[in-house]
């Protein structure tokens, strides 16, 4: 991808064919090597100025590089915002598909590949994504001591060590800096997790490292590594996975937009998450799949799909989400802190979580609840009347009805002004840290005719108003027909193959009933691990028809030994139906 | 400033009063820890909604953060670009006038203090400006060793030391991380320069260490750091500065605006420069002194004014330019490099240094000159016809005539449309990081009645198309009545008082010409160091009527006895009148 064409003038190279009635634009293959991405975004272009309904890739593998891209600064939740490079920018499009018709997109660098942005009625389909550098960056344990492990990488990590250092880095310079010192794109990392070399998931009850960036190494030969951190262990012949600091590149990032259609897209690889969407209804995902590539251990460095206050219909259906680094879905609406009641219908709010900065969502004619923090037990339904955002973290908002007298400052808001039906049906969940899907919907969810071997619960009802502030807690949630095999194989973020783990105070979850009606039924359970259920402050659960096959696929270390495990570890809720 | 008030609600203990005639509003004095920025944001609404010409500050204190600040995404050249927190946000205003009649204004974080953006007759004064925690830090050297040194730092300066790696902090946790850990503001290094404790600026002939971000540490007791790095060296009881990696925040911005006056004005300190102006005429300073206040030995993480693409008048009168990190002044334009040649009309072409990214000049009816890389010799005057901006980086331009065909890729453009006419008198620079003025306009230039104590060369005559893209070249340049004091006491960046530093190939010096019609006259030169002018490629100096007075105040080691240092050091020159 050195090779730059003459960018402009080869645009004419590509065959950008318009045809009147079908309103067809087609891509053809380009030379190899050369970065795409000029000749894409003037094709979108055209396909603007005529009001194409289709951009068609002929088949085959495309390049892009941020060079040439378009530019645009992001606010997406749970992603790192910024000044993005996007490739594939479709903002205020409308009935407009891409097609990719096969083809593989290979990606260079810090670029989105794909913005719906105020977008109605896109579809996106038959492609591949990945990058030609990953954005985290694996190395094999060839070396295991106390306190230190010496990792070898391959030449597609590549890194440099300076005062005992270590830097990830792209493969070429890129100019000088201000000392006129060689300056190299930089991959930053924060986070260690062993995966186990056969099964290719991670190695069973390994824990993270988080906030490891300063650990001190020593470079042993060209490729070779000591990396020295306290505590840190590994077994000879695993990978080690170093993985990117930041969000910054989501494969397919929708905001604001109604009726995306994600068809027959594999995700090798992107610096974020595979899909994120907010503020958007109907996103319906099929045949979209999260896998990791042969000789790579990872997939996606955070989660392979994630949705933030949307509406309408969420659908996921025959996926494959695998080899993230984080959850298959999360599904949840945002808490933001009252800082201060500055009259009766009056709060200054603030966004908290530094990933949720510029997620605007209190606008006039907004339903809301205001909750309180400790136990999300909602004080009051209400709707804004008026807010004057003051920059990415506060606002101000006057809401129609007097707030609460009993409502403090330190209590949350959140929208209720719609919430998604999910649906998800036929998907595989496997080698993947963390959890399965986290469920934060009021709408029907329905769950069915799934696998799951996930690291840590399969699925998670979280939820809180004093760390993530994501609000969750469900209403109408079956889980169906699926099969859970060996789920929980960490205990790294609780116990349960199916749970509960809301920021709920312990002292509030007696009174607090945050999730409920749960319908569990016709399910198998291969387990290990006893706990299947492990819950709190749920109303109407139902449990029944269910297989369970109790195995020792994965021992159980000490520590755990004396957790008294049990299958339904259910407390502090109501109207609980277990039917083993 | 932990102590938020009631900052909605009591914005109406603060007087802002509107005289209908006078049209000034006026800020009463704040309780003792109040963050003043929402009733400064406040005011400023009421200004522009009053069309008031004054906001007056009752003398006293004012403490600022970011917490309620207005945003803007800037590109400032010669700073990092960013989503900037904005206190006194005067975009867009015309006739206005901010008065502090003496006031100190403390900023506490990653806060600008005043923009003017397309702001036209505006005047700043009557006022100081300083942070609370400063962008760089200070340590006292108390311990010398070979390749390390034992550095003792005060509370003001709070950092930590995580794995052996040292980072400065602000003075509080402001949340958790995404691992549940204390989040500090960090306060980026890449940069140590000792400083004499006596003299108060940096030690004779000590060197920049620059990229010593990720250097080895070890906290020996609570305060004290001992600090590895090949070849470091320091005295005990010297100051080592740990000066910031970045330029965020500089204390007054103005872009693309008209008659800004800045008068009577103090800064302390600032997390970039004092005064940063691009695309914008007429901006005056009087009286407007950068200094270090007590117990600090650097005022400004970088230089104390920068002039990027500016036409009409620069004054800079009545001035103290102490302490900075970088130089006093540089008034330049901007090289942008030829990435392709598309049509004879057509150029594509990039801004390279990453903090010129974003900086547009390129507009329909922009004089340009089209100039070779190596030389600095232009190969023709053009225009632009019409610009397409593609990103921060790069720009298709169209010009009205056709290109030379002698230019290249990698040639350079800039624009000619105007040029400042400078005039810099009575001013006072010592105590600062290299050097006095980089002089680079084409307008007529007078620097007289200055004493000049510079670290690097007092005046500086810059400029090239391969590293830093700033376009120069003088036609018009006096430099008269000046004392200069014993300047370059560093050897750092160039052997003269006053010189040449283009970047112009050794090989094109003989053709090229880059700074023309000089006079030196009426000066006064204390030198330990031999050399007063290095110069090459220059046409037509004048030296007359100057004095010089040698001394031994600073002791040249060994290297630099055996250059060969002349009084001046002029070559491929023509014209040029020495008259000892």
């Amino acid at each position: 991808m050195n090779k730059r064409p003459l960018i402009v003038t080869c645009i004419a190279l590509v065959l950008l064919t318009i045809f009147a009635e079908a309103k067809t634009v087609n891509v053809k293959l380009l030379p190899s090597g050369i970065d795409a991405t000029p000749y894409i975004v003037e094709a979108i272009k055209k396909c603007k100025a005529s009001k194409a309904t289709k951009l068609v890739f002929e088949k085959g593998t495309y390049h892009f590089t941020p060079e040439f891209a378009e530019e645009k600064y992001l606010f997406t939740s749970n992603n790192d915002e910024g000044l993005k490079r996007i490739v594939f920018n479709l903002t205020g499009m409308k009935n407009f598909e891409v097609d990719g018709q096969g083809s593989a997109f290979i990606f260079d660098g810090f670029v989105t590949p794909f913005l719906c942005d105020k977008s109605t009625n896109i579809r996106i389909g038959n492609l591949s994504i990945d990058y030609k550098r990953t954005f985290h960056s694996e190395g094999t344990i060839v070396g295991a001591y106390t306190d230190s492990l010496d990792i070898q990488f391959s030449k597609d990590y590549p890194y440099i060590v300076q005062n005992n250092k270590l830097t990830f880095t792209g493969d070429k310079i890129i100019g000088k800096d201000n000392a006129g010192e060689p300056k190299r794109v930089i991959y930053p990392f924060w986070h260690l997790l062993e995966f186990d070399i056969n099964k290719r998931e991670p190695h069973p009850f390994a824990g993270d490292y988080l906030n490891v960036q300063n650990m001190v190494v020593k470079e042993l030969s060209p490729g070779i590594v000591r990396i020295f951190y306290p505590r840190l262990k590994g077994n000879v012949g695993n990978i080690m996975v170093f993985n990117a600091s930041d969000r910054i590149n989501s494969a397919i990032t929708i905001t604001d937009s109604e009726n995306i259609y994600v068809n027959n897209v594999d995700i090798l690889h992107a610096g974020g998450m595979g899909v994120v969407g907010q503020r958007s209804r109907n996103i319906y995902l099929d045949n979209f799949n999260v896998i990791a590539p042969k000789g790579r251990m990872l997939s996606l460095v955070a989660d392979a799909t994630h949705f933030i206050g949307c509406g309408g219909e969420i659908s996921l259906k025959n996926c494959k989400f695998e080899s993230m680094m984080d959850d298959a879905t999360n599904i949840h609406g945002i808490y933001v802190k009252i800082i201060e009641l500055i009259s009766p219908n009056e709060a200054l709010v603030k966004l908290i979580h530094y990933q949720q900065f510029g997620y605007d969502f209190l606008f006039a004619g907004t339903k809301v609840e205001i909750t309180e923090a400790e136990s999300l037990i909602p004080y009051q339904e209400n709707k804004v009347k008026k807010s004057v955002r003051i920059n990415k973290e506060y606002t101000r908002v006057t809401f129609e009805q007097p707030i609460s007298p009993k409502v403090k400052v330190g209590d949350v808001v959140a929208s209720t002004q719609e919430y998604p039906d999910v649906h998800i049906k036929n998907c595989t969940l496997q080698k993947n840290r963390a959890r399965g899907f986290l469920l934060g919907s009021r709408g029907k969810i329905v769950v069915e005719d799934c696998y799951f071997h996930t690291h840590c619960a399969a699925i998670n009802l979280e939820g809180d108003g004093r760390f993530w502030f994501e609000q969750s807690g469900v209403r109408d949630l079956t889980i169906r027909n699926n099969v859970f095999d060996n789920c929980n194989y960490s205990f790294m973020l609780g116990l349960g193959v199916i749970q509960v783990n809301s920021g709920i105070e312990e002292s509030k979850r007696a009174e607090s009933r945050y999730n409920r009606n749960i319908l569990i039924e016709n399910n198998k359970f291969r387990v290990f691990n006893p706990c299947i259920l492990s819950m709190y402050s749920v109303d109407n659960l139902t449990f029944r028809n269910n297989t369970i096959e109790k195995n020792n696929d994965y021992v159980l270390s000490d520590w755990m030994k004396n957790v008294d495990l049990k299958p339904f570890m259910i407390t502090n809720s109501s109207n609980i139906k277990i039917e083993e």
